[in-house]
């Protein structure tokens, strides 16, 4: 798993994108191995399925918000991931505390800025949380312009601005380090009719964080493997419910080997 | 979409409950056109069948009941939907200020006083706010009971008195708007063993309002989608974890035709 | 269901373990006409499978932990769950007030200290609820070692400590009242990719104490049937979505019947 970026250009050469995928079959198994903790902080709606989704990988949730043990939680677990879903006075303090315990501990962090774009308040307290420099951010388009305060932002010139990576989900998934990017169109159409199917990825893309050199590959690890897994669901049935269960599943019976011979990236 | 009822005899004939399964199947397609979004302060048990359900049909659900931003969410939302299971504190002042944020919008409201029965507390409130009129209420008998102060009481006489529409949820399915009344049968026993189907009815009936003229059609379209799907889903299940997955399927895959052909009312 | 403790031997005697497996069939059939509300403070990830569950098995789930209502809801339950996991402030104030008045109106209460290992806070107060004499409680190896202060702490030392049951949860499940024990392996892998698994075995284990003389045998009664039926769900699954919707519909299904022919304890 040691990067050689320095011996491949970086972006888009045709061996950099299978490297990519290498790694991520690479990354899913160490996971598996190493079964990291995942502390999310994360709205309500999307507890269920973020927890259940972190099991099938591999990983193991914790979720408390409490700001008595928030900090407790944080510095322990191996990863920390923020989503500003349903965002109570209290729990922004709580972010506040476990951003500091993680960030004291050494672990990574995850940003995700849900609904950015709808609530004002919202918007500056996730611009407060992109300052500490998360060591990436997973939104959607909307949330992007929203955070960058502009229609069709360029996500490229945003995570170099930021000092972050851009894991940016929608029909086309796109992970951008400011330098590199890394496309992919793997996917189903049955995820957005899964609510918190956005969160989920975030919270795997914590996951992936503390088994991947660089946030770069942790995001096309964690992307990738959620929409692998969400085509495989997709194939075997035939609406939101059913495909929910089906992800999950497929998310637990996915092999590195899914990874090398389904991946395409560009 | 346009109302005649000034053509037509409201209430029992013939032509009439055809007429509101027409308006029912008019308003599933004019809500999957238009894909409204409906925010729910719901108890958190109830937020992940509320949101999935809702993008099953065809809506968009939003969640929150932070007191910094429920009244952006709530302004700008189609419509409003104010469950009041585990009522914590905060959230009954998050209620207040996303009714008021609803009702300065001009957007419609649907209250669901969730085992109103049980505390005085809640009940008091739930009070509070029939006084501000909400277009449709939708609760269970006790509930029904709970908030008239009576055993029996009748729905026909409680809609007229609060100036609001009655969708009462049972064994029938019963409408009132203090004048007109539609009743069915529709449904299935395992739709009461998963939790907060109810208040997955009360959500449906938010986005209804969004599309039928009157909160009398928005409710009988809401119900009979529900209890269709309910009885579709259950003709090819056991028990309750299939068939709320087959539930949500059904919602997806429901066509306004599937309404017109099976739908019966009385 | 009445106890003939006096005339066999407690503890490990096969024509004992077929009176706990007699007594675990019974008390499912009472459990199911009685149809007891159980009152569960729980973690809020955790909601919608206790709640699915205890509907499933034929109990009706209240959640609310409002201060203004808890009280209320606890006191005209039927029986009291306590569970630990993101534990907020507001949330502690709501547990004590619970237990007072569960304790007051004479219902049993059930304690599951979730993750209690990882928070001293946590710990704390677990203590302080362990010191009111739960009828039973119900945890992991972390977790009693966590409350226990050693490792591999003895359960049956600790339940005599505390004047309590311990209903031990694992590869092996075992109830422990200080004098007599029982251990099942009944179960499946799967069961521990369920996010809150442990936590409706808590929850169920509060619906058995209704319905069950003691809490030993509540505990057995509660444990066994989850095994089972998660035995049975493991049987006809491949992954953790399509295995937790099974579960559930197992719940639902199970017969005492199954218990009679099935169940292995010692």
């Amino acid at each position: 798993m040691r990067s050689d970026g320095h011996r491949r250009a970086p972006g888009a050469g045709g061996s950099s994108t299978t490297d990519l995928v290498e790694r991520a079959a690479s990354a899913l198994q160490a996971l598996r191995d190493r079964r990291p903790r995942v502390h999310c902080i994360t709205n309500t709606v999307s507890q269920p399925i973020v927890a259940n989704g972190l099991l099938s990988l591999g990983a193991v949730p914790s979720l408390t918000s409490s700001l008595d043990e928030v900090a407790d939680f944080a510095a322990r677990a191996d990863a920390l991931v923020i989503n500003l879903g349903t965002l109570e006075a209290d729990r922004r303090d709580a972010i506040r505390i476990a951003m500091d315990a993680a960030r004291g501990a050494g672990r990574p962090v995850v940003l995700d800025p849900v609904f950015v774009e709808v609530s004002p308040r919202r918007l500056a307290f996730a611009r407060e949380l992109l300052a500490l420099q998360p060591a990436l951010v997973r939104l959607n388009r909307g949330e992007l312009d929203g955070l960058a305060g502009e229609k069709a932002a360029d996500p490229g010139g945003f995570a170099q601005a930021q000092g972050t990576v851009v894991a940016l989900t929608g029909a086309e998934d796109l992970v951008h380090d400011g330098s590199r990017v890394a496309r992919s169109a793997h996917g189903h159409h049955l995820l957005a009719t899964v609510t918190a199917s956005g969160c989920l990825a975030s919270a795997m893309a914590g996951a992936f964080l503390t088994v991947s050199d660089t946030p770069f590959e942790a995001a096309v690890a964690a992307l990738l493997t959620l929409a692998i897994a969400g085509e495989r669901a997709g194939g075997r049935t035939e609406g939101p419910g059913s495909f929910a269960a089906a992800l999950l599943d497929e998310l637990y019976g996915l092999r590195p080997a899914h990874l090398l011979s389904g991946a395409r990236l560009s």
